[in-house]
């Protein structure tokens, strides 16, 4: 967004033109929609939930300004009472969520949001919007931190985000499934995350000797450095690290690492990692990057490469094998009457719900059930009432609260769910009350 | 970002410490960049030119505000000096650019900045960012606008765009690139892009009946409904749209048209318009929409299909089969001294450049030579300069402007380059001048 332009206007105009119809037919009484993920991409065994904190906050402070109502207007369509209607919304509704942080799988709830009608509906592009994206992102992440088998990884995404929101988000939902710092420096700012980060290609480049612009560098940063050896050929960048690496060492100072980035990764670390070791360098860090995705990263861990950490840029950043997910924003009760659709492949489960886990005794997730909202299940109600009468609860946990809630729930999801490739599939079921609400609808509707 | 909020922190950390390493070494020399595209993705033959304007907006206000000083600050590697340096920073160079809506090709100049090297770098993630996604959108959607053989295209893709920046970017791209219209209300106000949209399964699923929630739509807006007739049964919703149709017409109201979003789209896009057109409801338009791309277009068209436009979302707003390119910003050239990289697979070409394109006189597109930015070769000159000093030039083309700079040029390229799937590719070759200049310099570098 601009600075300092409103965004209410942020909405599909279907919002805007069903709401003046049901305005129009006075139809204001109070509607539950429910967000859910409708399938498995291939290779997906779970979700990673992402994206509340912002729908709360946007949620929070709803409000179409005057530049927007004059705009409406503009278009010929609204009424003036309509637009007097709007001009005056907010948002008062009650929204159950499960937090962010936690995993989640095909049908299950991860927002309802209940409120007049007009106000549930129009905030449907903005938390679809957020939470996609939160969600694809932390699930991207999650199986890069799984796939690199406890070597550190971290951000480099921002230049190839879809944008600029894509990129502080991306940087928000890796970070809080595991990623352990960004690049992005306004990441760092607005969320707290630790900012990692040296040199391109450009700063060797700008010298003439590469082993110049290493000097240079190591002069600037004597106790954070990291080189970057590929640009004109590893072996001899990482023969410069050395030189450079022992004349720090004889002003007591440390060389911090040297970065991959082209070229056969796993061959070039175990070649890099010998020529620092030889040279007594054995504390240097090698850090890899480019191009890299959980596919490689596996790889890389598989072949026990001796890299200390990743870098991880653009194929996380935009989910780069599954940049979508099929996510949906239903209505599934209005006026205490429970709704659904039937549509070909698109079908809904109608009535609020509530979303049960069992684990046993170790902790381990054995299954979930989806439910009514007032059904007494066995297993944990991961649903929580997160907002009441358009006002936060209060407790929102902070982003390093959420982080451990990710890594608590992933060690309980079990491995063959975690696979990177043909995961099988977590049981979830539905309530017998949910199911046999839904047959009877089904059988009234047709 | 959140409103109000500074943009110049949107960086990567590299950025920043490599520019303090350049301070510290009073490194602060002119530097080229140049944007280019690696390599074409599978199915493509050609790239989009877009994003251009928002990066002269953001050079154009570049400048660290006082918390973005204090943030760095308080990282504790950035030296006084350095951080009185960046408080004091403007963007004070040159911008060379082919035009938004050109068509280019892999290794093209699209964007040079010539100015002080830490001011050339620290720009780099922004402008990569802004480019890459509005060019990799513009392309996406030119691909969707040929596929549709003529019928009407418009952007639904808001909700599941990455955020909102994307949401933004995506409608002005896709409207550049020949989209008739968006569903985002931000983007008709920002932008002015005519807006489009309807009714959701919701409306349908609030009402108990289906025909009611139509005869409520059609009571709003006789001028301009359209229903959405696939909640339950598309042919039993087709059979209700016919009767508000006719109740419309007893009014003398006419129905605007029906949109199908599941199942069969070309088997039931006949039915329908069998149906209507039994009832006499001939000028009904039929829109179709749900998970479209340039593929299933090219299908229906090919099928004849009935529609007489396309609402396209996800796959076009996230680029779904190509969600990246290889796009690179690479330093050029240091201190008039004209630099290249050699690391595998990621290799750059020296200098400042200029591009020049031939044709035909039909005006078809012949071929391209990229050679340097003083030289004079046979064709059109395709950047032109965009800023001097810091300032944009007069004169930026409106987005109608950039749209006919679209068509023009879309128009001139053969029609095996813009193939959907296996297109030829255009001729592009590099400069004698270039090529020996690029020899020349690898030899030296190895």
């Amino acid at each position: 967004m601009k600075a300092g332009e409103n965004q209410t206007l942020l909405t599909d105009l279907y919002q805007l033109t069903m709401a003046q119809a049901y305005f129009r037919a006075q139809r204001a009484a109070s509607a539950t929609f429910s967000l859910f993920i409708r399938s498995y991409p291939p290779e997906r065994g779970y979700f990673v939930s992402a994206g509340l904190q912002d729908v709360l906050d946007y949620l929070e402070s709803l409000s179409f300004d005057a530049a927007e109502i004059d705009f409406l207007d503009s278009q010929k369509i609204f009424f003036p009472d309509f637009l007097n209607h709007l001009a005056k919304l907010r948002f008062t509704g009650q929204v159950w969520a499960i937090p962010e942080g936690q995993i989640l799988f095909t049908d299950e709830p991860v927002i309802e949001v209940t409120a007049p009608i007009i106000e549930a509906q129009i905030v449907e592009t903005f938390i679809i919007n957020q939470i996609h994206l939160q969600s694809l992102i932390a699930t991207k992440a999650a199986r890069c931190v799984h796939a690199a088998g406890g070597r550190t990884v971290v951000d480099f995404a921002l230049r190839r985000t879809h944008g600029i929101d894509a990129g502080m988000k991306v940087a928000r939902a890796s970070y809080l499934a595991g990623f352990a710092g960004t690049s992005n420096v306004k990441a760092g700012q607005r969320y707290g995350i630790p900012l990692v980060g040296t040199m391109a290609h450009s700063f060797v480049s700008s010298f003439e000797r590469e082993i110049d612009a290493f000097r240079a560098y190591a002069a600037t940063f004597p106790a954070n450095a990291i080189l970057l050896i590929d640009t004109y050929d590893t072996i001899a960048g990482a023969k410069n690290a050395v030189q450079v690496g022992r004349e720090m060492a004889q002003r007591g100072q440390k060389l911090l690492g040297v970065r991959l980035d082209s070229g056969d990764m796993a061959a070039l670390s175990v070649e890099v990692r010998r020529i620092l070791d030889d040279e007594g360098l054995t504390e240097v860090k090698i850090i890899g990057s480019g191009g890299l995705d959980e596919f490689e990263l596996a790889q890389l861990t598989a072949a026990n490469a001796p890299f200390d950490s990743y870098g991880v840029g653009t194929k996380m950043g935009v989910s780069a094998d599954q940049p979508w997910s099929d996510i949906a924003y239903k209505l599934v009760e209005y006026d205490a009457r429970p709704v659904l659709k039937l549509s070909t492949g698109k079908s809904s489960w109608p009535g609020r719900k509530q979303l049960f886990r069992v684990k046993d005794s170790r902790g381990q997730a054995q299954g979930d059930t989806i439910g009514l909202r007032d059904e007494e299940l066995p297993g944990e109600r991961l649903l929580t009432k997160v907002m009441h009468d358009g006002k936060r609860m209060a407790g929102y946990p902070s982003l390093p609260e959420l982080r451990e809630i990710f890594v608590r729930e992933f060690a309980a999801l079990p491995e063959s769910v975690r696979a990177l490739r043909q995961p099988s599939r977590f049981p979830v079921e539905f309530s017998a009350k949910l199911k046999s609400l839904r047959e009877q609808l089904a059988e009234k509707t047709r």
